[in-house]
């Protein structure tokens, strides 16, 4: 004879600062979920959860109970190791894109789940969804046909993956309860492991452009995804990365795909390639492709070499119904009718690139979302000519602007005026890997 | 061109711990009042509030706003002064029967608008209805019709006072945010304030009984009322008292207002006819009555002395649709139909009575209510024989149960049995009135 657990005692008890069972939080979502709790109750205990906190076992139970909320892939039929990465979000970060096919190609399996953008961030689906015919809203056979026959895949959330996750995330934001780490690493968490994978790679951006703007906030989230995940067996890291400016060069949904097929070509930015090295060598490590890093990152520059990895790419865009031609010939892409140059009013050194201004700017010029509802313009962007310690003379070209509007233009324009700045010193470029946190000892940035 | 203000900024702000202006204040239950806000972004801000607390402006500020919700009774072309008390609650305290009559006999006006009892403790409002015929629903325009004819009336809140207050107050119960020094301040004043007084005595209950266990909790609650009500202008004293065993002898509705008209007659348990004098004597020291507390304690002796006070209840009950041949004559009272006993099982000294036990078992009767909806039985509760520090001998009776349904009194006087902890040592008697929290250097306990 128990007693049913009361949402009021749930409430109270983490308010007062004590820990729930598994059995309290599990009631808790599941109530939540089938509509039994009203939407006042939840949100005052979100209210409780931000400034009590939740301790490790808490933020397990939670991620858990999210993540069974619906449906979890089962994936066991592979006999592959399946790994995926996920980004915290940052400007120009399009790295998902490379890791995907090369990982596949490099013989492991990724069923990649993927968000929309939503503020200054871009987002995969968005992305994808500018090589023409592109299909994200695969069915989960679709999408275990495409694994099956490529490796990998790259959808959309689908209504079966973890619901709890999708009426609390709108819920903490109308509340003011979407800046706690403690909910953040469950909402993320309850998602990709709704995947079925093995092994996730976490890259936790830190910096102007990044959701945590200090080392220690990305540190703190990153430790509790990666412990979060490793209490539910699986393998996890965490690589804490710059986005104290853009990733890259471009920014907007067609101009990043053109940079993702100049990476895995073997071209494109430094910054780009090297962080795909990276999060591409840690996959492989975690999936038990390669047990050492350096091998791993050698395996990555082959497939790349190779053309398998762009092979890779083509494969998947083909299999989801996306204009092959147009991967080919990127001259085949619908890109924006106008383009103009920004020009540096000073000579010196870039100092600094806010990128958060640079996301919001391409948001202005159509190729974001301000609200969800917003469609999005796939051809519009950003392409940066100048780079944080970059020698700029006055009247050189910042980066130019692509636009279908004149006055959103114009707009765009002014902010990315602002948001570099050029000074007589150069700085020193800040490291792309700021922390790796791991696994085993491997807590030292890797070179 | 000043932007809206919104809830989901004012609702971060709290939770930062950062400082509400007036304004984002009054905006916030503004909108909340008009049904604009809903219920799920005022419950995240709730528990912010709770946890983060609320400073002495904002409490301020916050009182203010939920006062002026609704309708603030203008009593301003009543000559004398205005004046009120008002109880945290507790068991067996039926103090405002007495205090608006004796005050009202000593030329102050007592505009008095109470609630109904829930959970262990009483209700005047229920109180009141055990007389016959006795109407709280008065209307504005009635209310000051009965204040003018005998300078005091005893009400129930009408809907258009505090508004805010009762919409918070549901989703407070609700949402796990009762338990808080700021908004319980917030809800008592505005509803006090509303009734146009000019100063206000506050009864604190601290103890076993009381809502506010310890005296700290208590202390820090009647300072911040002392504090909100000084900021709107009103003159303000809080005495912290005992709570640790019921106020008085009887506990149960019809049977407390006997023991009122035992007090009105200069009768009845001493604690309670103390407690009465202490309270009123503040009353009239607030309202300018007299100067020194002395001497309102001597005004109070000579009104229940010279009936002035007896006679002052009589006119308003009959004001106010009562029998008041009820009043002369108890025995026309709706008694319950059976009593019975509660006897010692040892002998000793009481060392103990669980008020919390004891106001229960007045529920279990019918006599209280564990729902709102629940109707109450008015003839039903206890007469308590011995109380803290009185000789027993086994079998002696404890006190009585007058009951209508075996059932209910079989389980009441179980938990009345249980209330009492009989034992050796004769325990030293606590202070009634433990603490003054007031307007000039009155902060130790009057004698």
């Amino acid at each position: 004879m128990t007693e049913p657990i009361r949402a009021i005692d749930i409430i109270r008890k983490k308010r007062d600062g004590r820990e729930l069972s598994r059995a309290e939080i599990e009631s808790f979502i599941d109530g939540y979920t089938k509509g039994e709790l009203p939407d006042y109750q939840v949100s005052a205990w979100l209210m409780a959860a931000l400034l009590r906190g939740l301790n490790r076992a808490e933020t397990a139970a939670l991620t858990d109970a999210m993540l069974h909320s619906g449906e979890v892939l089962d994936l066991s039929d592979f006999p592959a190791a399946k790994v995926d990465k996920h980004s915290t979000g940052g400007v120009g970060d399009k790295t998902s894109l490379v890791l995907a096919p090369v990982v596949a190609a490099g013989g492991l399996v990724v069923p990649m789940i993927s968000g929309r953008g939503l503020g200054h961030t871009g987002g995969t689906l968005d992305k994808l969804e500018s090589i023409p015919g592109f299909q994200v809203g695969l069915s989960s056979a679709r999408f275990r046909e495409v694994l099956r026959a490529c490796g990998c895949s790259m959808i959309g959330q689908t209504a079966e993956i973890a619901p709890a996750d999708r009426k609390l995330y709108a819920l903490r934001d109308v509340s003011g309860t979407v800046e706690s780490p403690f909910l953040i690493c469950a909402s993320i968490m309850s998602k990709k492991l709704a995947e079925g994978i093995d092994g996730l790679v976490l890259d936790v951006k830190t910096g102007s452009g990044a959701f945590m703007k200090t080392e220690e906030d990305a540190a703190f989230l990153a430790e509790l995804m990666v412990e979060t995940g490793q209490r539910m067996n699986k393998k996890m890291v965490a690589l804490l990365t710059d986005m104290d400016q853009p990733l890259g060069c471009n920014v907007g949904n067609l101009l990043e795909v053109e940079e993702v097929l100049d990476v895995l070509r073997g071209q494109g930015p430094e910054d780009l390639r090297e962080l795909c090295k990276e999060l591409a060598a840690w996959m492989f490590v975690l999936g038990g492709r390669e047990r050492e890093l350096a091998a791993a990152k050698s395996l990555y520059e082959r497939l790349i070499e190779s053309g398998d990895a762009f092979r890779k790419f083509r494969q998947m865009v083909e299999l989801q119904g996306g204009d092959v031609d147009a991967i080919e010939d990127t001259s085949l892409l619908p890109h924006a009718k106008h383009s103009i140059e920004v020009l540096s009013q000073a000579s010196g050194y870039v100092e600094k690139i806010e990128s958060e201004a640079v996301g919001t700017a391409c948001v202005v010029l159509g190729g974001g979302r301000e609200k969800k509802e917003d469609s999005v313009d796939p051809a519009v962007g950003i392409i940066l000519h100048k780079k944080v310690s970059d020698r700029v003379a006055a009247r050189d070209a910042l980066c130019t602007v692509y636009y279908n509007d004149e006055a959103r233009m114009a707009r765009a324009k002014h902010l990315l005026q602002q948001s570099y700045s050029i000074g007589d010193s150069m700085p020193s470029p800040g490291r792309l890997v700021r922390r790796v946190i791991g696994p085993q000892s491997a807590s030292q940035p890797s070179q």
